[in-house]
């Protein structure tokens, strides 16, 4: 049965959100072995990385077959590029996800430094922003996808007060504690990055929405 | 004059090129600017990045009224399809630069920890692979795209060994120097992640000319 264009599209989605689902889980995984020192979650997270990679291809392929085979018109063509991009925005939040991991599991049979609270919450707003930003994608919500942007400099700010008390409460008082301090340092900056891919995702929602608008209908631009 | 479409993927190929010299130029700065601890210089990188996004914006663009327009088969959409990754990760690099250069800043006014020698030396390996990688897209060449895989090892020992040095010589034994150390250690995994890039743009070179064999010449395949 040949499936129809937009049956097609539809389908785009539900891959794109299951690559979604992949990177939210990737997040948690990777913040519970860390929380938990467990380092076979951490290698879950690990090698499930080839599937992803995979999916990846596979996600690709069905955009360019979709362009080859439809040649959609202006919004849909962006609607289908705009997946492109995301697909691998979200193939860059699991890469991100193992590179945490890879930290935990340098770091899984000492003990932790400090307990973790600023993490925790680093890694929540993460996820968080990474569920709205697929989301205001699958919806072409830009009101969520503005919303993403605002919570950017959240992370900021959280990544920043992580890395300071690090540095100045551990590092400089203590030497000893830098093989310890330096990957939780680096957790806290690869969870602020995954929130910047989250944020791009946020702005190439916006970019297809309002250029949507503007080509189909220009007289709201006057 | 209505140009025709291998002259419209010339022009592709042209504005490629200049976003790849910015991408080394910017690289080449963050790093003239680290040895020099020239404030004004990381800030040049820095302010450029608003004219880098709209030329990213702009490719981007062409891209897609390329497909629009001209409805391309097979080979030349994926041509023009891996153009618009490809522009997505040499912004990257560039943000990069620019998140080398605000590491620059910060530190600009403290004596530097020790003479900088593996940077600089990473610095040229990532500004290599990322000329390389331009390259290799332009020429289609898969011949420099497998040369650039070969090296990202080279750069990921380099950066190790930055980080180890960084961390055992330095802050271990005196916990004073974190807060020079620890921008030193982000710059080198910042270069790291600048060769990360560039390899994500021969994987995506090579993906493209082999999947335009397979497509085009099946018969290759048996």
């Amino acid at each position: 049965m040949v499936k129809h264009f937009d049956e097609e599209l539809q389908d785009l989605n539900n891959q794109i959100l299951k690559m979604g689902a992949f990177a939210e889980e990737a997040i948690f995984k990777s913040i519970e072995s860390l929380r938990e020192r467990d380092r076979n979650k951490a290698l879950e997270v690990i090698n499930n990385d080839k599937l992803i990679d995979e999916l990846e291809l596979v996600i690709d392929e069905k955009c360019l077959d979709l362009i080859a085979r439809h040649q959609p018109m202006a919004g849909d063509l962006r609607f289908i590029t705009t997946g492109m991009k995301i697909n691998a925005e979200l193939e860059r939040i699991i890469d991100i996800a193992v590179d945490i991991c890879q930290r935990v599991s340098e770091i899984a049979d000492k003990p932790l430094l400090k307990p973790l609270v600023d993490i925790p919450r680093l890694a929540s707003v993460a996820q968080g922003m990474v569920k709205m930003a697929i989301d205001s994608f699958v919806k072409r919500d830009i009101q969520t996808a503005k919303k993403i942007m605002l919570l950017d400099s959240d992370a900021d700010n959280l990544r920043n007060a992580i890395q300071k008390e690090l540095i100045e409460d551990y590092m400089v008082k203590d030497g000893q504690t830098a093989p310890r301090a330096v990957p939780l340092l680096l957790i806290a900056r690869f969870l602020e990055r995954i929130c910047d891919h989250a944020t791009n995702i946020a702005e190439d929602v916006i970019y297809m929405v309002e250029a949507k608008v503007v080509k189909h209908h220009p007289e709201e631009l006057k």
